[in-house]
């Protein structure tokens, strides 16, 4: 496989004022050419630095791309630091000037003097017809290793990396293809998954398997590597097959899959309905089911029962329960799914109730602990989750909506058991 | 000025399935601190290839950050080539171990055997206490330069980097400083805010002044260098002075205060309380004021009234005004917010409906059509957005979500004027 290094210059990225997207971009589409992206550098516009970070990339690399510093102005030093690595002069272009001046003259604005610099380029090199812009990029060839330098403005870049970069890049690459598949699991830590998947993770296999993790979704990145794009994408169902095996339920979507979009699935099969009542999350569990096109089909509304009036008010939580077990208790999140269910006339409903802190918390229930239930057709759920007191606000609630969303999955996967059945005639929920 | 390298570990970065914003975040801290980040890397999970970044690193800068890597699997190789690097063992450390172990007892899991391996740092480092995760960081020198790893989460990045190395970076750092701040503004466009502050945004002005635009939001960004960090402030003032000058109500906050955090602070003041009837946003408003600490002083809940048979039967939407106007109108949203008001009991109130798409747009009522009204005191108000059809249905809602918020925040700051009353009186909103 080729070894390509991105690199991005500016100074607004290393001072992080901007957040370098390019190179991320760039990665991706040379994987789908068969290219490994093995380093991405990011480098303010600095004359001696810029030089540098071009001569370790030469030497490494089999494939350079750059994006950044080939502006009008004096902080633009891209095509100068080129012609210093290449041991060259900048010359002007004369087709590139004229191309530099029809841009202004079609939008009936007036060449200033700086742009004329963007019609220089290091002797030997190429110019890249920029579509989008003026400045065109530059592709030059430096012992034996291509560099394609590319504008920074994002879709100038990708409009001018898919015309001029993309086919020549796929006619010399010859074949090799990386095809990447994300799995996205919920249920258990990151360690869990990757004790289950030891075999599959070890270094060096192709396809290669890693995990990431983010509030509680575990993501299985699959990365398969092979001549062919049928081939690869073979070699990631197989990869898939073998994961899905491992972890069972706890995959419940791919690539940008999420949690509600899910259930909302499973839903939508059963021609199902579904209502919340949510407390601690404030909406947000309604908020990610209508993230979801076509959310209007399954989903009915949520009562979002900030103050505990309104618990008993819209969500009929008997306050004689509000008194005895608190707000925060399996007792009030299993009233307030079976009160939203209810309101709502749903087939299933969500209750989330919880302490999501800064204040709030008490030694019986720090603050991290919410309280989730689920109110369907012969079936009453509970869990209570202690989402820890060192996380923050923002953890707390997106681990427990993500925690109610998926209680909601897997008891849809499957039948309900006697335990859960009995539950549900006693009418309390089964706290585990 | 100290240099800073910034490392970023992680094959989902090279490969470009993630976007390194960690590096940034990172950037920018430490210009806080003085210290310039001169160059950004990204470098997969392989051991030689990390272990050679960060010898690079280690000779050519002050101080070393790295994120990323210290997960409990196979493919987290920082813990690893640390050692490497610094020719030294990894060592399991007893203490770490145990804060691992509690971890998982707090939150009632059992931890795995690959979680021990978070325990090992190399010899002579030094463990960094991770309050959201198990993943201890390490700081460690390395011929006399000081390098820190954190974990690749960001939040657990952030909370370890704010906890554990700026106050030690503080101490050592000295020098020039530059310090920035965010004005946030709503109500205009990028290009009407860039023109109020065209002679405040010249090249090169110390304060410098920039914009950045995200859904809506304005945000703009001052940078001052000076000697000290009391000059540099002093120049922050006087320039955010200069920007409200000009922008007066656009202005809403400063840095990461939000629309919803300061309509907060207003109700607060104003001893009020606020409820919501949600169908287009289906919780997104809710979510944005319950992410606010001590929300439950002034907000009571929502409706999320997302079929229309729930507008009736709990927002007291009467059928008859659904039937006549549609349940996407001035009328409707205007009823929503009556019916919340009353419902929740609440002093304010804002009904949001609209059509977030991608289906369900009318010649008359294309998709990005949202009515948002406010019931509060004395004052009934609305308005008709019109966001865009070619808009994704995220934006929408963002931008219905936090026009909604908006309306209230303007009427908070404002008496009512003569014409609003009139509108109230007939039980019209004033749709504009």
């Amino acid at each position: 496989v080729q070894r390509a290094w991105i690199i991005a210059i500016g100074t607004e990225l290393t001072l992080g004022q901007t957040v370098d997207t390019n190179s991320a971009w760039l990665a991706q589409r040379l994987a789908a050419l068969g290219l490994r992206s093995t380093r991405h550098i990011c480098v303010g516009d600095e004359h001696d630095e810029i030089c540098r970070v071009l001569r370790e990339a030469l030497a490494a690399a089999d494939v350079v791309l750059v994006s950044g510093g080939l502006g009008p102005t004096a902080d633009d030093l891209t095509r100068a630091a080129l012609a210093e690595v290449a041991g060259v002069d900048l010359e002007e272009d004369a087709a590139r000037l004229e191309q530099i001046r029809r841009f202004f003259v079609a939008r009936g604005r007036d060449m200033q003097p700086a742009n004329r610099v963007q019609a220089l380029l290091p002797r030997g090199s190429r110019a890249l017809e920029n579509p989008c812009g003026t400045a065109p990029g530059i592709r030059i060839a430096l012992g034996g290793v291509p560099l394609y330098a590319l504008p920074g403005v994002p879709f100038e870049m990708r409009a001018m990396f898919e015309r001029h970069v993309e086919p020549e890049l796929r006619d010399s690459a010859g074949g090799a293809v990386l095809l990447s598949r994300r799995l996205n699991c919920f249920g258990v830590g990151e360690a869990e998954i990757g004790a289950r998947l030891q075999d599959l993770m070890v270094r060096g296999r192709n396809p290669e398997v890693g995990t990431t993790a983010s509030l509680g979704i575990i993501g299985v990145r699959i990365n398969a590597r092979s001549a062919t794009a049928v081939e690869a994408a073979a070699l990631l169902d197989s990869a898939e097959r073998a994961v899905r095996t491992r972890l069972g339920t706890l995959v419940f979507g791919r690539e940008e899959e999420t949690l509600a979009g899910t259930v909302g699935h499973l839903l939508r099969e059963r021609g199902a309905t579904l209502a919340l009542a949510e407390s601690c999350t404030g909406g947000l569990v309604g908020k990610w089911i209508t993230d979801v096109p076509g959310s209007s089909a399954w989903f009915r509304g949520a009562l979002v029962t900030y103050a505990d009036s309104a618990k008993s008010s819209l969500a009929a939580v008997p306050p004689a329960l509000l008194a005895s077990h608190g707000a925060v208790s399996a007792e009030v999140a299993a009233a307030l799914a079976a009160g939203a269910r209810s309101r709502f006339d749903a087939n299933y409903s969500l209750g989330v109730t919880g302490i999501a802190g800064p204040a709030g918390g008490t030694p019986e229930k720090p603050v991290g602990t919410v309280y989730i239930a689920l109110a369907g057709p012969g079936v009453v759920e509970g869990r209570c989750l202690r989402l820890g007191a060192d996380s923050s606000r923002a953890a707390i609630r997106e681990r427990a909506a993500a925690g109610a969303l998926n209680l909601l999955r897997l008891t849809l996967l499957e039948p309900p058991q006697p335990a859960q059945l009995t539950a549900a005639q006693t009418g309390g929920p089964a706290v585990t």
